[in-house]
């Protein structure tokens, strides 16, 4: 499986090493002439694109949803002036979450991830594949985690499948922590449809915080 | 995400419905010139392909594991006439488990699944993403219940993750069948090193037997 899946996952790297590091890796500037140098910055970019913002593959409920969260990231105050919102929004570079979702929006302990599934996730019939639903609950509450205490692994996912997810349909993917004790983490998540009035998943997830280079030494 | 995922996930409807029925959904004959009509088998061939076959991707652990368990689907009698052995190959056509795995063998009550994980599948800095582990776990026990009772959904994924996969080790993903109280199926799932000896991942996974009809009705 997996080269677009893969996309996806391998951003989960990127909380902890940054994308530049990995295009130094794998171009041998030794290679390459002065002028394709000179139209590197276009092609290999080292800047970070933003991957989670509107496209002509997402529906009128990502848009609508998408508006509503963003246009709480900033208010204007009585004087005229903006300042910052009760929303903070993740760009897809900060985090795993790239081409699929509406972005990733941050609010005290809540964290919430706008999510529209195509065909390609099929599992049973017409409705969201199981495996596609954990990975998504795994990215969000992953991603909320190492927010609050920098890198983690997961321990436990605990999920339950309460209604399927129709194809197309647009979902929102919400964690909150529930409790931090030590090196654990605690986050709880739902899936609901985009109003909030039906609850197709709940889980659970334990997180522990990790030390990189231990898991880079292979220790 | 998930041109390949889908690629992986979509197969978990073949299950149930033929995919020559969607090669003539997605294909409009009226369009067809009877030369081209005659091509149709070699590009649009509606016989299954089984993908769960050697590949250049395979690594050498993956090869001995898949020869392993494959000669043990025939065995000679002192005759020297082979008949059926101990496990059972269930090519990929018949299930999910496309691309990534070398083949899901079937004896009794388990179903053991060859999978070794690339470097698209990444999520902690050279170790395999939960949610990819998640969705192995969900294909291969789905495709363990499906065979057991017909189609099925997951109504629970509890996934302990022990120890981190090294991205490119091959591991064997391993379902069990606990117990089936009406229309519920429990199965129990570990993935471990090739050897068996390193434990990386448990799981229990509780599987509703449905009616696929209702699925496809909305109902």
């Amino acid at each position: 499986m997996a080269r677009s899946l893969g996309r996806l996952l391998k951003g989960f790297r990127s909380l902890i090493s940054p994308p530049a590091m990995r295009t130094q890796l794998s171009y041998p500037t030794a290679c390459v002439s002065v002028r394709t140098m000179v139209a590197l910055p276009s092609l290999f970019s080292s800047k970070p694109r933003d991957f989670s913002l509107p496209n002509s593959s997402w529906g009128s409920e990502m848009m609508r949803l998408y508006e509503h969260y963003n246009s709480q990231c900033e208010v204007e105050t009585e004087g005229g002036e903006t300042q910052r919102g009760p929303w903070q929004r993740l760009p897809s570079y900060n985090r795993s979450l790239k081409y699929a979702t509406g972005g990733v929006y941050l609010k005290e302990q809540r964290c919430v991830c706008i999510f529209q599934a195509g065909h390609l996730l099929e599992g049973p019939p017409g409705h969201v594949h199981g495996g596609a639903i954990a990975t998504m609950i795994d990215t969000v509450t992953g991603t909320h985690a190492t927010i609050l205490s920098g890198p983690v692994m997961t321990a436990n996912l605990n999920v339950n499948y309460r209604s399927p997810i129709p194809l197309g349909s647009t979902v929102l993917i919400e964690s909150t922590l529930d409790t931090q004790e030590g090196r654990k983490i605690f986050i709880s998540c739902k899936v609901t449809s985009n109003n909030g009035s039906k609850l197709h998943t709940e889980a659970t997830a334990l997180f522990l915080s990790i030390n990189v280079s231990h898991l880079l030494g292979g220790g």
